[in-house]
C-alpha cells in the first residue's frame, strides 16, 4: 500500500523531485526578482514528537498505532498553514495514538475508552481538511484520532431507487470504483476528491461536482448513521420527509463534534451518456456575473456554470488577461442536452457573452475540439492539478491560499471589492505586492459562491505571521459584507471566531446544548466549530 | 372584513347551504343504501365556551382578545377529528386568550408574560393545521394562542437576487398579490393556500407547488427570523452555506415548539411566461409509477409530475377506473419548455404510458383544449375545491381523511400494498365498507411521496372513535413498511407517537435540549412534536 507524505499533497511518491523544486524557484526568483534557492523536503526520519502521552489497553492494541509517521500524518490537514508547518516539521501536538476501528464495535470502544478517561476523540476521514479541522486540541492531556479509512465498502447498491449504502471511511476514487459496475455514480467531486472520504464531506458540508441546484453533498444524503456517545443516531431512508426538523441536517455540518458517522445511504446517479459544454467569453467579471446568473435563474440547472475572473482565466485557461470566462456543461444519463445547452448559450449571449456556435461542444465530440472548448479541458485540468503544485514550491516563502464564501447577488458586488481590497492591501504589506484572483465555484438563484485566491511571496520563516494577517483581513471583510466565513470549506478551528459572530445567537447555544446531550464527557473534536 | 367559519373550512359566507348539505345526504343515502338526513350546521350563539382561567394585564388588551368566537376559531385546526368536533360544538379545551400582537415587541411581550406565569404560548397561522399543531395542552392552566396575522406585509423585494423579506403571518394570497407587480412569485401552493401563512408554512415543512425537485418550503428559505423566549434566532442572508449544521433547518419543523417565526427572506421565482403539460394514462398504478421514476431521475424537474390511481385519476379527470393518469406538466418565466414536455413525454412513453401528440398542450393553447389536456385542469381544479367539500356532509357519519408519507421506489410497492390493506380492513371492520385511492403529490429520483384518501359511512356520533381506529391502522402500516409518518402535514399533536418511533434516538433528546436551551419555561407549544 502507497503511504500519503506527511507534509505534501498526496502519496510519498507524487512528492516533487528535487528538479521539480529547483525550476521552481528559479521561476519564482524571476517572478519576483529575487534569488532564492530551493531547501530540502523533510524526510520521515527527521521527525521528532512527543512520546504518546497514554497507555493503550491491551483489547485496543489490534487496531491502533502509536507509530511516529502515523501520528504525525494525522497531525495536519492540507492548508496553506499545515503544510508550512509540517515541512517545517513543526509537530508539537501530534495525536497520542490513531485508532484504525475495523468495525462499528471498535468505534464505540474508542468513544468508551476516551470518555471514561477524557481523551479527545477525534474524526479523520481523509485528512484533506483546509480549516483544521481534525487538528488536535491544544489543551487536552491525551488525543486519539480515529482514522475511518477500514469502513471502505458501498455495502448496498438499490438500482431502482438509485442509492447506496457506503461506508464512511469510503474514498471517493475507492466509491466511484464500486459504484461503477452498477452504471452508477455519486458525482461528488471536490478538488480534494482523491484524498477525502464520504463521512468527511458529510461532517463538513462538503461542495462538489454540480456547480447549480444540488451543489453541497447535503442533498445526496438519503440517511446517515452516526455514533455517538451517547448511542447511534441513525435516520431512515426517505426521498424526503416533512416529520419535524431534519435530523441529517444536524449530522451535516457537525464536523466530528457530535460522534463518528459510520455510513450513509446515497442518492447516486446514473453515469452520464449525453453531454454539452460552452464556454463563453465576457468583457468583464461583472458582466460574467449576469450572465451565470440569469442561466442559474432560468433554472436550467447546468452541472457546470463556473465563472473565471480575467485573472483565473488567463492563468487557468489561456485568455487574454482582460477577458472572464463562464464556463458551462450540462450532463445526463438519460435525455440529450442539446437544446439545455442551446438555451443556456442563447440567455449567456443576451447578457453579453460571446462565444463562436461552432465552439459549443456536444455530446460525442469533446476531446476532437479546440478553441474554447480547449479552454474548457484546459480549466478542469488545471483544477485537479492545483493541490499538488503547491507541493513544489514549499519552504521558498511563498504565502497562498484559497478563500472562499457564499453572498446574494445584490450584494455580491461590494463584498467582491472589500475582500479583494483586504487581501490585496495585505498582500501590499506583508509581501510587497500579490495576486488576488476570483472565481464562482457555484452559482444560486439567490447569489454566488465566490473563490478566492491569492498569492505573494513573503520572507522564509515568516509565512505563518503573514498568512494569518492576510487571512484576518480578508474574513473580517466577508463577515461585514455580509458573506458567509465558508461556503464549503468548513469552519474547523480556522474559522471559529468568524462562525460565532455569523451564527444566530440562540442557536449557538442550542448546539453547544446538542453536544452536552449526546456528548456528555465533551470528548467529540473538541475545540472545533465551537467552544463549550 | 369577512370572518372565518368557526367549523367548516373558509370564510362564514361560504358555509355549505342547507340545500347543497340536504343534496349531499341524498347522494350519500343513494350511494350508501342507507337514509341520511341533513343535521342544521352550528351556529356562533350555539358556542359555550369555559370562560378564560387567565387575566390580561392592561398594557396587553389592546391586541388581545377573550372573545367568544375568537377562542372557537383558534380551537382547532381542519383535520377530519377537528371538524367533527366543531362541527359538534365539542370545545372543552379553547385557548383562553387570542393574542394579535401588530409587531415584534408585543410578540415578546406575550412570550415574556407566558414564560413569566407558565402559559402555554402557541402560534397560529393560518389555521389549517390537520395534525392538532395549535390545539392547546389539556395540562395547561393557562393557554394563550398568538395568532401572527397583523404580520402581514412583503417588506423589501431584491429583484436582482429574486428574494423577498416577508412576513410571517402573510396568507398564500395575500403574499403573491404583493409580489405581482415586480412579475415575482414564491409559488408555493399547498392544498392550503388560501388560510395557511408563510409563517406556518416554514414551521412545518409544509409542500408546496413544484412536485419535483424543490417540493418542501425548505428549500426556498434564505434565511429566517424567530423570536425565542432566549432571543432572537435569525440566521444570515446566504444563497448556500457550509459553516456548522444550518440553523435555518432546526426552524422548519420546529412547529412552534422552540419560538415564533416573525419573517424569512425567500426565494422567489419569475412568474411563468412558458408553459407546457401532458396528461399520460398507464394500463396500472404500477405502470404509472414506472413512468413517473424514469421522469423524475432524469432531472428533468417537471414542475407538476402527479401521478394519480385508477381510482382518483376516474373520480378526479373522468377516466375510465381502470387507467392510471401521470399529470406531467413543466412551467419557467425564461425559457421555453417544448424540448422538456417531449423528453418527458419520451421518457413517459418507454414506460409504458400512451398520450396524443395532440394532447401534449404547449404555452398558451391551455384552455382552448380538451381531451386529456382537460384532464389536466379538471384535476387541478378539483385539487383547490376539495377542502370545501367535506364541509358539505359534516354531521352524516362520513368518515374521511387522508394519509401521506413518503418512501424509496423499491420498497414503494410493499409499503403501497400495506397502507391500502390496513386502511380497507380498518373501514371493513368500522364502516363495513369505504374506499381507498392514493396519488403521489412529490416525486423523488429516490421515491415518491404516496397521498392515500379513505373514505367510508360511519355510525354519526362514533366518527371519531372509528376514525381514530382507522389511522392508526395507517400510521403502523406506513412506519413498520420504512415510510414517514408525514411527508408533508407535520407532526403536530396526531403523529407523535410515530414519529418517536421514527426519529433517531439521539436527535430526540437532542430535540428536547435545544428546547430547554431556548424555552427554558417550556412555554413554546408545549406537547406538539415531542414531551420533554
Amino acid at each position: 500500500m502507497q503511504r500519503r507524505s506527511f507534509w505534501a499533497w498526496g502519496l510519498e511518491s507524487e512528492e516533487p523531485t528535487l528538479q521539480e523544486r529547483q525550476e521552481a524557484a528559479a521561476e519564482l526568483s524571476r517572478r519576483y526578482g529575487v534569488s532564492l534557492v530551493a531547501p530540502p523536503t523533510p524526510v520521515e526520519t527527521d521527525l521528532q514528537l512527543r512520546p504518546p502521552r497514554i497507555t493503550l489497553p491491551a483489547s485496543m492494541e489490534p487496531f491502533c498505532s502509536t507509530d511516529t509517521y502515523d501520528r504525525a500524518v494525522h497531525s495536519y490537514g492540507r492548508s496553506f498553514r499545515d503544510r508550512v508547518r509540517a515541512f517545517n516539521l513543526h509537530f508539537p501536538n501530534p495525536p497520542d495514538v490513531v485508532a484504525r476501528p475495523r468495525n462499528e464495535q471498535e468505534v464505540e470502544q474508542v468513544l468508551e475508552w476516551c470518555s471514561g478517561h477524557g481523551y479527545a476523540a477525534i474524526p479523520y476521514g481523509g485528512g484533506s481538511s483546509t480549516v483544521g479541522g481534525f487538528e488536535p486540541p491544544a489543551d487536552s492531556d491525551g488525543v486519539v484520532t480515529i482514522d475511518m479509512a477500514a469502513f471502505d465498502w458501498v455495502l448496498e447498491v438499490d438500482d431502482v431507487s438509485r442509492a447506496a449504502r457506503i461506508q464512511a471511511g469510503s474514498y471517493g476514487p475507492a466509491l466511484e470504483d464500486q459504484l461503477r459496475p452498477h452504471g452508477l455514480t455519486l458525482r461528488h467531486f471536490p478538488q480534494s476528491f482523491q484524498y477525502s472520504t464520504l463521512g468527511g464531506w458529510i461532517a463538513t458540508r462538503s461542495g462538489g461536482h454540480y456547480a447549480t441546484n444540488h451543489t453541497h453533498i447535503d442533498d445526496f444524503v438519503e440517511s446517515a448513521r452516526m455514533i455517538t456517545p451517547s448511542g447511534v443516531w441513525e435516520s431512515r431512508r426517505l426521498p424526503g420527509s416533512g416529520a419535524g426538523p431534519s435530523p441529517d441536517r444536524l449530522v451535516m455540518g457537525s464536523e466530528g463534534t457530535l460522534g463518528i458517522i459510520t455510513e450513509a445511504w446515497m442518492r447516486v446517479q446514473a453515469r452520464p451518456r449525453y453531454r454539452a459544454s460552452a464556454g463563453v467569453t465576457y468583457p468583464s467579471f461583472e458582466a460574467g456575473a449576469d450572465g451565470a446568473r440569469h442561466i442559474v435563474q432560468s433554472k436550467l440547472w447546468p452541472a457546470n456554470c463556473r465563472l473565471l475572473d480575467p485573472g483565473e482565466a488567463q492563468a487557468a485557461a489561456g485568455l487574454d488577461g482582460a477577458q472572464a470566462l463562464l464556463v458551462i456543461g450540462f450532463e445526463s444519463g438519460d435525455v440529450p442536452q442539446d437544446e439545455a445547452i442551446r438555451q443556456a448559450v442563447k440567455l449567456a449571449r443576451e447578457a453579453g457573452g460571446a462565444i463562436n456556435d461552432d465552439d459549443i461542444l456536444v455530446s460525442g465530440d469533446a476531446g476532437t475540439r479546440t478553441g474554447r472548448g480547449g479552454a474548457v479541458g484546459a480549466w478542469r485540468d488545471s483544477f485537479l492539478r492545483a493541490p499538488y503544485q503547491k507541493n513544489v514550491t514549499s519552504g521558498m516563502g511563498v504565502v497562498e491560499e484559497t478563500v472562499e464564501t457564499a453572498i446574494t447577488w445584490d450584494r455580491w458586488p461590494q463584498l467582491d471589492g472589500a475582500v479583494r481590497e483586504a487581501l490585496q492591501s495585505a498582500l501590499d504589506r506583508m509581501c510587497r505586492g500579490g495576486t488576488v484572483t476570483c472565481r464562482f465555484t457555484h452559482v444560486y438563484p439567490d447569489g454566488p459562491a465566490p473563490y478566492f485566491t491569492f498569492s505573494g511571496l513573503g520572507r522564509v520563516g515568516a509565512e505563518l505571521e503573514m498568512y494569518e494577517e492576510i487571512k484576518q483581513a480578508a474574513s473580517d471583510a466577508i463577515i461585514a459584507s455580509g458573506g458567509t466565513i465558508t461556503h464549503h470549506h468548513a469552519v474547523g478551528r480556522l474559522h471559529k471566531p468568524w462562525y460565532e459572530e455569523q451564527r444566530p445567537g440562540p442557536f449557538g447555544e442550542a448546539l453547544k446544548a446538542v453536544k452536552r446531550t449526546v456528548d456528555p464527557s465533551g470528548v467529540m473534536n473538541p475545540g472545533v466549530l465551537f467552544d463549550l
